[in-house]
């Protein structure tokens, strides 16, 4: 496949400690050409699910040949796996427990391996920091043009997790907030193309029905309302606003949608 | 104009989402060769004077040619317009909402074009993420290499927020407080040249005087003083603590000074 | 030495405000080749201890010739010093305020030198803000291949911060919690290879004994534990949790380990 000297990273890692800076010393000691890239590190703590989706959006705007390095990693020291994927257009490195699972959903792997080759890794390999230890070098090997076979054999994926897709009914869709954004738009799981008719209303949990408005600044002072989300999915939002605090909604609250057509 | 592959990002996304890693993508997506710098994306949503503030005091230590890309947009999806503006020394992209007023003070735009070249843009564009689908790629573009002539007409810019110029009299200017800073320092609208005196006073609301002092590491132990800002501006600090906090202070409150000669 | 266009920049200045970005700017007119790597820039105000312990633990991850830029400077516009420094690896400006004492325990320095040539610095120079003023420029000219007999004579280090050493008997080690990281885990100065044995078990402040576990994920559920952490001291944590909060530790606090061979 296509590669590039590009490596985005999505870690749990914070701003507030230097573990970012220090993988991205790792990658550079092996690879000094390497652009890297943070797509997120605020996660929250071991929150596979959050960088799940997270990947899923912004893997499709990003540069063919790119590797992604995901390191959301509660199971860190243990004997879970270290995947290597190829898709259509991408590579990835992350750790066997789901969190490629919704990015293969649209670009399903045409290559998995585990990552066993230990000379690649820092030498000793911590039982805490894989990220530096083992992410990090073996992003820096394959930045620097080390073939992907060299990682370890063919592997098949053993962690998955499922996406929670929303019950359909005729006019209605019953689905839940994935996602809540720093502006407080709750993103749900209910694709926005899905629902077309003349009337879309949405309903947070014992809300009241609430309109669908084209933008954010087309929406009422005030209330929340629905948009059709720049990631394929309904959110709600207010406008110059914040629709969890308004709502006191969170993640995984139930969401739903009707359609008179 | 001089051009140079670095652009300065600003924006309002902040750190928990993957916005400011998808515009990256896209703008590595169309050029390669980009160096990216943040500038600051923690502005709180939607505060565009804030915004116009930072982007006033970054711009000038910025190399000749640097492309800004200025993303706090209340107004997404709206049929406000996206500028393409030129200085002596650099290149603007930012929405006609005033982000772009502050910095044109000094460096009034030589080129103002309205970018609506849609052909340049992500298809479709989405309503509510303009940063990636129309802000990043014609960043992409240029610093490709596009010409600006291919953005779209000439344009006169239609949204100023005017800047809160201090109330001048003899030995007394009345003005405010503009920006708190991370470390509490309350940064005023009160240009620190104009007022040069024997002795410089300050006080916020209804403060006692503080005293003016050469450095941080020189102002007296816990007590709040003012100092002559790094931005041009006066500044009021407390050693090893927050004046902010220590004050009460936030933006919008009045800060007077007074010099007796 | 050997050199590289890599710097790393570790300060105090927060995301909040675009000081970082100004820092960077500076430093890319001066070398546009430049690679910038941000080590961290959350440590909290003035926390000069802290920025210590960060550059100890990141250094050793960073390519030969790398420029650590370390700026946590509360005594910024008095008489302290601007370091140059260079052992055997890495090359460091810093103000003379014992930022670099802990990363010179094991790689003493080969150069010191005080930067005084103003020459080099930004004009005029602030008394509040040297990061951009005298630190970013000073790197800029490094990164561009400036000899470093450029910046100013050799000179003596006046300011050191000791490291806390635990204070060691037969089977047991009396430390302190050195590091509350963003996961909540207290990070200790005692040496995990000091304490070997067939049992260890570790005490934070008045706590039950805690067991030593190989991983997180092999921690037991909910309780606290202690691990062999990934920077050489021991740790104490929770799995899927934060010990820090649960132990109502911080910064500090005594720790104590013991061995029964």
């Amino acid at each position: 496949m296509k590669t590039t000297n590009i490596a985005a990273l999505l870690t749990d890692f914070g701003a507030l400690d230097p573990y970012v800076g220090i993988v991205k010393g790792v990658i550079k000691s092996l690879s000094p050409r390497a652009s890297l890239i943070d797509l997120a590190h605020e996660i929250l703590p071991q929150d596979v699910r959050s960088a799940a989706f997270h990947l899923m959006v912004s893997v499709p705007y990003f540069p063919d040949g790119t590797l992604f390095v995901a390191v959301v990693d509660p199971g860190v020291g243990s004997s879970r796996a270290v995947l290597y994927a190829e898709t259509a257009r991408h590579r990835y490195l992350a750790p066997d427990n789901g969190l490629l699972s919704w990015v293969f959903r649209k670009q399903p792997p045409r290559v998995l391996r585990s990552v066993e080759n230990d000379a690649l890794f820092l030498s000793p390999v911590s039982r805490t920091f894989q990220g530096r230890d083992v992410f990090a070098p073996v992003a820096g090997h394959l930045l620097g043009g080390m073939k992907s076979k060299r990682l370890g054999p063919p592997y098949q994926m053993k962690t998955r997790i499922p996406f929670p897709e929303p019950v359909r009914s005729k006019n209605k869709i019953q689905g839940e907030v994935l996602v809540v954004d720093r502006f407080g738009n709750l993103i749900s799981n209910i694709g926005e193309r899905e629902m077309r008719g003349r009337r879309l209303r949405v309903r947070v949990g014992r809300s009241k029905m609430l309109p669908l408005c084209p933008s954010y600044s087309e929406g009422p002072d005030k209330a929340p309302f629905v948009v059709r989300g720049s990631f394929g999915f309904l959110e709600v939002a207010v406008k110059n606003g914040n629709a969890a605090e308004r709502l006191k909604a969170c993640v995984g609250d139930e969401l739903s949608a009707e359609v008179s057509s």
